[in-house]
């Protein structure tokens, strides 16, 4: 079949923002997790259950990025954590200088987790630099499992990939072990949970390894 | 809780080429439709089935967009349509000049209905119009039924929405009557079909509209 190739180069022009968030973060001994993944594959919902299972452990603030509505950040602060609303009315995926002005709102003075959970876009976050030490990309049982085939950047790009729902395994057509060969042939360091936020299968180990990852930042 | 709000225009720069594309094939007589989703929510099992229950009655030619791979233009060959990949390599929507070459490649001597198949994702594509004649978004029953109120320009500028999956309704927290009102309170002339790929419920519905809307092409 024919084929018509466009090439586009997505640039990075906050990386200098991004630079200095991250200096400011790691001055307060802070850890900064960037959350994404393609619309409803969990994200919120991944944040409520490890803040609830990480309370009176782990100081939790976040950082709630929309397209419009406060949804989302009301669940997250329901659940316990210090909560800032970016809503960027139409852009596909958040940027530094938005969280350089998130950042004016919250107090960090408590805060050894910050966690970025992103616009649902499984493309264009991966572009973008925020000052996070660590992307956390969130795929779901029911969203086909040629993910990270179709959409490697974001597989590239993070150091994580938490696969969710896998309580719906039995209705739908999708081979786990053939996403995480896809998602490793793309990134071979990738870590890889498998949870359901529904039934708590694999939240301790994910909840484990995160407070490990927060308490061994250096300094 | 505070709020950050960052204004951002997306302007579609492409709207004359757009126009072109329209006019070109409102000429021949083809109807046009884009295609939009989440990743995985179902537009290309969509078009499969629709392509399969309306052969011999309905010519259609497909244009499958993708950021990489053409695993889905083979699915769609494969079902009996004339396809053409367009690769982004990394660009998160198509645009109006991409599809006027992917036409150059295709024969449009024998099709009625051409379906532009866009990139997984339910923000950047609804701000580039490609010349269609009518935007379809897809979502489905097991990305959270908040999906309108959180993407509401994808909604605004559709004139069909397509529920799909709604054989893992049991399994998921999910309102469909819920996501109807959203839906509708965004855009009350949005045409509602209800299937599931997988069983066949709702598709000959669908099919039997989409013929009809293609034959009622004036002139």
């Amino acid at each position: 079949m024919p084929k018509v190739t466009i090439a586009q180069n997505i640039l990075a022009a906050n990386d200098t923002i991004a630079g200095e968030i991250q200096q400011l973060l790691a001055a307060r001994g802070i850890r900064t997790i960037n959350v994404m993944s393609s619309p409803g594959a969990g994200k919120t919902t991944l944040l409520e259950r490890t803040i609830e299972q990480l309370r009176g452990q782990l100081d939790i603030g976040v950082i709630e990025g929309d397209i419009e509505t406060s949804a989302d950040a009301e669940r997250i602060e329901a659940a316990g954590a210090e909560t800032v609303q970016i809503n960027t009315r139409g852009a596909c995926h958040l940027e530094a200088h938005m969280i350089r002005a998130a950042l004016e709102e919250i107090d960090l003075t408590h805060i050894s987790l910050l966690v970025i959970e992103n616009i649902g876009n499984l493309v264009c976050p991966s572009a973008w630099n925020l000052g996070e030490d660590m992307r956390v990309v969130v795929v779901s049982t029911t969203e086909g499992d040629d993910k990270p085939a179709k959409y490697p950047q974001m597989f590239a790009a993070s150091q994580v990939m938490i696969v969710n729902k896998l309580d719906l395994l039995p209705y739908v057509d999708y081979n786990v072990e053939k996403v995480k060969r896809q998602a490793l042939a793309i990134n071979p360091h990738l870590r890889i949970f498998e949870v359901s936020c529904r039934t708590g299968t694999g939240l301790d180990t994910w909840c484990e390894w995160l407070m490990r990852y927060v308490h061994s930042i250096p300094g």
